[in-house]
This record gives C-alpha cells, structure tokens and sequence, in this order.
C-alpha cells in the first residue's frame, strides 16, 4: 500500500521559496505566471493490512513529523498496490 | 489555466533528504515505513490563451529552471479554469 502526502502552506501564509522561484521565472521572461504555490509530495510504501490502518499511519506521520499543523495543510491519498 | 508540476529525483540518485525523513519516522516508531520518495510540486496560475501555450511555457520552465534536466524528472499536468 502507498500514501501519498502533499503538504502545502496554509492560505495566507507567506511563501518566500514560491515567491523567489516567481520572480527568478519573471527574471527568464516567463511573464504569463500570475500565481504561484510550492508544496512537497512525500510517497511512502507502507507494509500494513489495511486502507484504514495506513491512513491512520499517515495522519499520525503528518501530524508528528511531515507537516507543521500551525502553518501548513496536508493531503493524503491512498494507493492499493 | 494552472499548470501542476511534480519534481521527482530520477530513480537510482540518493536523496538523502527521504532517507533522513524515513530514519526520523524509524525513530518516531513508524516501522510499517519501507521505501520513501520525496518531490516538490508547484502550482502555477498562467495567462495563456491555450492548453497547448501552457505545455509550452511549463517545459520551458522546467528545463530552465524547475528541474535539474541531470538528476530530476518532472510531470507537467494542466488544469482549465
């Protein structure tokens, strides 16, 4: 079974890493970009019996280790193998 | 428009920022862990006038500057207004 996680910053949050890769892309005369929003992917192989015991896993994972519940937000998908 | 890209280290490069994080949920009693990979994603808001202008741009963005053409492979995925 995998998890897939995605963690992104909160709305409002500032975001200085998107904000310098946005103006290094402006810097390259990519000037279509309007936004902007960075985020990491983490896939885990996880040896566990169920869909429920791997998203409990996961949300345990998130909230322990992979992302900062102050400022961050995160998603999680399973997929069966 | 948005453009959705994934940045994956290419399979067989260390990355040794999943291995710190997997030894982290080691330790942290997560040992259902077998593998993990890492990535980033970015969202980007384009003004194009085409599904096929914003391929384009993503691309060029990517080899630019996104992705490191030697060690990363990226997925570019579009998503109309």
């Amino acid at each position: 079974m995998k998890a897939r996680i995605e963690v992104f910053y909160k709305a409002g949050v500032l975001d200085p890493e998107a904000k310098a890769v946005g103006r290094a892309l402006g810097a390259l005369g990519f000037d279509a970009v309007t936004e902007i929003r960075q985020g990491k992917v983490i896939e885990l192989s996880l040896a566990v019996e169920s869909e429920e015991e791997a998203r409990h896993q996961a949300e345990a994972m998130c909230e322990k280790l992979l992302a900062n519940p102050v400022m961050e937000r995160y998603r999680i998908d399973l997929i069966p193998d």
